[in-house]
């Protein structure tokens, strides 16, 4: 019979894609002892969550919670419920979580129109235009922060011509909640989904949802059943909303406590405060990039700022110095995503990853291996 | 802005289907710092991981790890990888958990063909034989222990019959595994899902899985793409085996932690050690309970030790009980589910949940409550 060793992984400083650092209260928030899924304080728990998260997403959607998967389950709960076998869906794409997005539509056996732009550019309202010309599509979906590349996308036009077209809007909001501002009712979303790895802070494991009343029209008035039963929303409701909570599966408790910590912290600093670091941070960050002779992959107006996507520059061997700041720095950076594999560095700034601490670390350790070479 | 309280739950007694109660160690176990994904200090864990958990199912399978949610989404995993549309599948159903099987089997697209047994009662052979007279299923499914009801179902002649027709034997080992022995090779189970929060005592919200040659073969002969996109096998394979790891979705890093750590616990003790403490206690509960006039719901020959069902003697109040259990002796025991519910009450001596301690602390409580009544 062979034991494992007791867990004694390094401290390492999360400066990638996500995870990012997670705060010592967070952690501390997943010692709290177990309770059950249906005890009545879990429940008060689930609705404090609820009530946070409608207050990160600025929406009052009673339909607010996260599913007990990692963000994927979140993009994947959205698809499966609002689409049937037949329907058609606009999918932009311009990054690797557009393209599994279409990989979703495709699974659930609907018709996927695609409205691509370069990678690293942001999708150009008018492709989606043309596109809505010539079909009649249940939903339009959109990613508004590309973890792939690093682009913000500007929701607010796109939302509307999805809206004209009578479609729903859906977007993935896994790397700007929290991050920077998201405006759910304001900016006309049907449908979001987001991870709580990212800008929140707590350790991958939820996704935070939120459904509008159109939205659960849409759930209500499905004639066929939602393929996956473990994401069937009409099913899940019963258990995170209403006065009688009806056993769905077992929450991942938890997780859930660390959510409901994350959240606190997000709100003691303050959503604008927060905003403002991301931004502040992310403007020192690429200062100095660019004085090293870095640049960026997107143009400054649709720069993400919490993740940066910066070329490497020729002679500098990706693998090596990613892993040399991970041995001998404990600072993890990301690599390149598909068509970005070995040409880009994601470094990520977020949540508690996005100090100043956090930056002068990672710029004197590059400086090091970079002058060394 | 309305921001939550701390946490501050109970700490309570978890004697229900599950959660269990959380041994310390594990608890400390999350609080580990986050490390990345792709870290090479985490893909040995998850190296380690699925090697506990090989030992845990008896089982020399490569393809055996922790899917990344709670065990309904394990159930889940197996079906759509397993099931094709058109195909057909046996399923046995003495309980909700079988029940839930047959949901499964139809969202797949797939035909479904009941053998029943009264709940409470195990899965008769000779009816799975006749099933089998009928038809040709690509596999057989069956509940090893019914979470509902409290049955232990004897497992190696049903998976004979399976393998006589050609079909594939899956088992649903999620209250078993940890509590009474599983013996994944011996006994001819080509696929097996599990949870964490119930006789293995971590936090819910990850689902042991282990899948034979046999069952990989079918995976990868599949003439359509798996409905899912975050459980399709084949993308998962890559990355939680082989010398590179590739991206598919943020591992609950957290959630791993803690299963390494409620496994290390289990290996410690011994396994065979701990199916006695488990059919020990089980023996100590049921004299008691029987002395104070509780009836139990299954024949002695087919009692799950981990979860003691009930019923609940005339002229107790069913929900006023268990609630003063709750907030009075922080107890809590688990009600009956589907055909059970008002009628059985669910008594789990499950992992850390499986003590003296846990046991006569019940006992007084109850007997004080039921003396004032």
């Amino acid at each position: 019979m062979t034991i494992a060793r007791e867990l004694n992984p390094n401290a390492r400083f999360l400066m990638g894609p996500g995870p990012s650092d997670v705060h010592p209260r967070v952690l501390k928030a997943m010692a709290t002892p177990m309770i059950g899924h249906l005890d009545p304080q879990f429940v008060q728990i689930m609705d404090e969550v609820k009530e946070m998260l409608r207050q990160l997403f600025r929406t009052q959607n009673e339909l607010t919670f996260a599913v007990s998967a990692t963000g994927s389950a979140g993009m994947e709960i959205c698809f499966v419920n609002l689409l049937e076998p037949g329907d058609e869906a606009v999918v932009c794409v311009n990054g690797v979580f557009g393209n599994r997005m279409c990989e979703n539509v495709e699974r659930c056996g609907a018709k996927l129109i695609r409205v691509d732009a370069p990678w690293g550019s942001p999708i150009d309202p008018a492709d989606v235009e043309k596109a809505l010309e010539n079909c009649k599509p249940k939903l339009v979906a959109i990613v508004h922060a590309e973890t792939s590349t690093g682009v913000l996308q500007p929701l607010e036009k796109i939302g509307q011509l999805a809206h004209d077209a009578g479609a729903l809007f859906l977007v993935d909001a896994v790397t700007s909640l929290g991050g920077v501002d998201v405006r759910m009712d304001e900016w006309g979303i049907d449908a979001i989904y987001s991870g709580t790895q990212k800008c929140i802070s707590a350790p991958p494991g939820l996704a935070p949802v939120s459904f509008n009343e159109k939205a659960v029209e849409v759930l209500k008035n499905r004639k066929t059943k939602v393929q996956s039963w473990y994401l069937d929303l009409n099913l899940i409701r019963s258990y995170w909303q209403g006065a009688k909570r009806t056993y769905h599966h077992t929450a991942p408790v938890s997780m859930v406590y660390a959510l409901h910590e994350a959240l606190r912290l997000i709100f003691e600093e303050g959503l604008e405060a927060r905003f403002e670091r991301h931004r502040r941070l992310h403007e020192k960050l690429r200062d100095h990039l660019e004085e090293l002779g870095f640049e960026f992959v997107v143009a400054p107006e649709y720069r993400l700022p919490s993740l940066n996507s910066v070329k490497i520059p020729p002679g500098l061997d990706d693998a090596r110095i990613r892993r040399r700041l991970l041995d001998e720095y404990n600072i993890e950076i990301g690599a390149g995503l598909g068509d970005f594999a070995g040409k880009v560095w994601r470094i990520g700034l977020m949540g508690c990853s996005c100090t100043e601490n956090h930056i002068n670390m990672l710029l004197s350790a590059l400086k090091t291996i970079m002058y060394e070479k």
